[in-house]
C-alpha cells in the first residue's frame, strides 16, 4: 500500500458536451477510516450517464457537484482497513465512493461482493444499480404481460440489456434499438431479443420499428429520447406503458430540446408515461439483488462489461458513454486483483 | 309534430381549422322508431371538442365520420313516440343522437333526465359526459390528495370547471387557466378556485403560474396542450400526476406539432402522465352520476351552460369551441320546452 492517493475532481462545469478539461486528477493523502468506516482500495469504478446531470449547477435528484468536488459513483473495492466488525481486510465490497485509488466508505452503506456469483465488476452492472433499475423499471413501471411487445432504447447498455432479458422471461416479444451491428448481434444472438434495430444504419426508424414490432408497442423502456422515442410513441398500443429511465440524447443540451409533441398521442391510446428513479424502490433492493444474483449465477441472465484500464482514463470512459462506446456496463479498472 | 326533419351531415373533411363548408343541413323524413327504440324531439344537443377528431379520416377511439354521415353527439330530448315500456311520450331522456330535430335512440342506451335536479341542458355538461370525465379523470388519473396544488387548463370549460370544484372538495389548492377576465372571475368568485390565470392577458405563463402555484404542481388536468402545458410541465412536483384529457390547441393541426420535449423533465420528479378517456370508466358511470347529481341538486357543484339557439346554428356553436366562446358547457337549443 502506497501513501499517495489520486482522485478525480470536477475542474469546471461542462457547457454542452463535456470534455477532458472538466476533469482534474489530484493527488491527496490516502484517507483514514473513522469508526464504522472501511478504507477500500478501488478495483472498479462505474461511469454512468446520469452523472452528466450532477455536473450541472441545478438541483435535481442527485445533488450537483461543485467545482473542486470529488466525483463519486458506484465502486467495487477491496477492504484494506476495517473499522467495523462486519468486514475484514481482503473482503470485496461495493458502494458509493470517490473516483480514486482509495476511498473510505461507511460500512453500513456497502454490500458484500461474492466473486463466486460473478466477476466483481458485474456488481456495478447487472448486479448493481443498473440491474436494479432494469428490474424495477420494467416490472413496476412497464408492467409487462405475456404476449406484450416491449421496446427498449439503449438496449445494449447496462440497463437496457437487462430490461430486455427480464422482458423475455416475462413472455414478451422484445425489440431493442442499439448503435452498431455488433451490439444488435449481441442482443439477438446472445441475449435472446426477438429483433434489434441498428439506428445508425437506418434513417427511417418508423419503418424499422413497424417491421420489428408489427403489432405495435405495449411497453417502451426509454433510455435515450430523441428521434427513436418519437418513432416509438407513434406506435404505442392501447394502454401502453412508457418507463422514462434515461434521455441520454438530451443530457448535453444547453437549451430545452424541442421535438414532436407527444401528449396529443396519449389520449386515444390512454398510454401512461412515467419517470423512473431506482432509489424509489430502495426498500425492495434485497428482492432485486437476490433474483438478479440467482439468474446471473445460473447463467440465465447474460451480462457484459466494457472495461477501460486505469484511473487516469476514467474521464475518457465517461465521455465514451455519449458516443456509445460501451457494450453492456462501462467500468474502469482502477487496480488489479491482488495475487 | 311536423313531417320533416333536418339533420346536419359532414359535407367535407376540414383541413386545419374547420369552417361552415364542412357542414350541410339536409332535410329528411322524421324517422320511425323500431321496437325497443324511442323517437325523440331534440331539445338540446352537445358540441364537444373531441368531435374534431371524428372529422379526420383516421381511426381513433371514436369512429371517424365519413363525408355524408350524420353528425352525432350527446342530446337531451323529449320522447315523442316510445316503442319501449320504460319510457312514455313526454319523458325527457339523454343519450347519443344525431344533430337533428328528431332522432331515434335505443331505449336501453338512454338515461332519464330529471328536471327537478337541474335544467335539462345540464345533462350534457356537469351531469353528462363532461362531468363524468372530470370526475374519473381527476380522481382516478389525477389522484388528488388534500394539500395538493391542482392546475387545470381549459378551466372554464365543461370539464375543467367541474374538475376544479371536485379538487376543492378534496382539499386541494386549485389554479385554472382560462381565456378571458369574465371566465377567470367566474372561476374564482363563483366556483371557489384559489387562483385563475387569463392566459390571453399575459405572455409569461411561467411567471403567472409561479405566482399562482408557488408550491409547484402536484396534479395537472390538461384540456388544452400547447404553451400553457409547457409552462406547467416545468413546474411539476415530485410524483406529480398529469391527466391528459384534451389537447384542443392541437386538434386543428395538420402536421404533428412540435414543442419543448417533456420526457427529460419527468425523470427527476418521477411524474406520471396518462391519457384519459371517460369510456374506460363506463362500469362506474352510475357512481359518478349519483354523486354529481347530488352535488348539483344541493347547489354544492356550480354548473353553467352557454346556449346557442337553433339547430341551424350548431356548426357555429361547434366552431366557437375553438375560439373559447363558451363558458361552461356549450349546447345548442334545438326546440323549446313544450308548453
Amino acid at each position: 500500500m502506497t501513501d499517495t492517493n489520486r482522485e478525480w475532481v470536477l475542474a469546471e462545469r461542462p457547457t454542452g458536451e463535456p470534455d477532458l478539461d472538466c476533469f482534474e486528477l489530484r493527488e491527496s493523502a490516502v484517507p483514514t477510516p473513522d469508526p464504522g468506516e472501511l478504507l477500500v482500495r478501488t478495483r472498479f469504478l462505474s461511469v454512468d450517464p446520469y452523472m452528466r446531470g450532477r455536473m450541472r449547477d441545478a438541483e435535481s435528484y442527485a445533488e450537483p457537484w461543485d467545482v473542486g468536488d470529488s466525483l463519486k459513483g458506484g465502486i467495487v473495492g477491496e477492504v484494506v482497513e476495517s473499522e467495523h466488525d462486519a468486514y475484514a481486510a481482503g473482503d470485496l465490497v461495493t458502494g458509493e465512493g470517490a473516483w480514486a485509488d482509495y476511498a473510505t466508505l461507511a460500512a453500513d452503506a456497502v454490500a458484500p461482493v461474492d466473486p463466486s456469483v460473478a466477476d466483481p465488476e458485474a456488481y456495478l452492472g447487472a448486479l448493481g444499480m443498473p440491474g436494479r433499475t432494469a428490474y424495477f423499471g420494467l416490472l413496476e413501471v412497464g408492467e409487462p404481460k405475456p404476449g406484450d411487445t416491449v421496446v427498449v432504447s439503449g438496449a445494449a447498455g447496462a440497463v437496457g440489456s437487462v430490461v430486455g432479458q427480464i422482458a423475455k422471461r416475462n413472455g414478451c416479444r422484445v425489440v431493442g434499438f442499439a448503435g452498431s451491428d455488433e451490439k444488435t448481434a449481441w442482443l439477438t444472438d446472445e441475449l435472446g431479443f426477438d429483433a434489434a434495430i441498428n439506428y445508425k444504419a437506418t434513417d427511417d426508424y418508423h419503418a424499422a420499428l413497424e417491421s420489428a414490432a408489427p403489432n405495435g408497442v405495449d411497453v417502451y423502456f426509454d433510455n435515450v429520447g430523441g428521434p427513436i422515442t418519437d418513432a416509438v410513441f407513434a406506435n404505442l398500443n392501447l394502454d401502453a406503458r412508457v418507463a422514462v429511465c434515461g434521455q441520454i440524447a438530451h443530457y448535453n443540451d444547453e437549451e430545452v430540446p424541442t421535438g414532436p409533441r407527444k401528449l396529443p398521442q396519449l389520449i386515444a391510446v390512454r398510454a401512461r408515461v412515467q419517470g423512473l428513479l431506482v432509489s424509489d424502490f430502495a426498500s425492495r433492493f434485497g428482492e432485486a439483488s437476490e433474483r438478479l444474483g440467482r439468474w446471473v449465477a445460473s447463467g440465465e441472465l447474460t451480462h457484459r462489461e466494457t472495461v477501460v484500464d486505469g484511473l487516469e482514463n476514467a474521464p475518457d470512459a465517461f465521455l465514451g458513454l455519449f458516443e456509445g462506446d460501451n457494450i453492456g456496463k462501462q467500468v474502469v479498472r482502477v487496480s488489479p486483483e491482488t495475487a
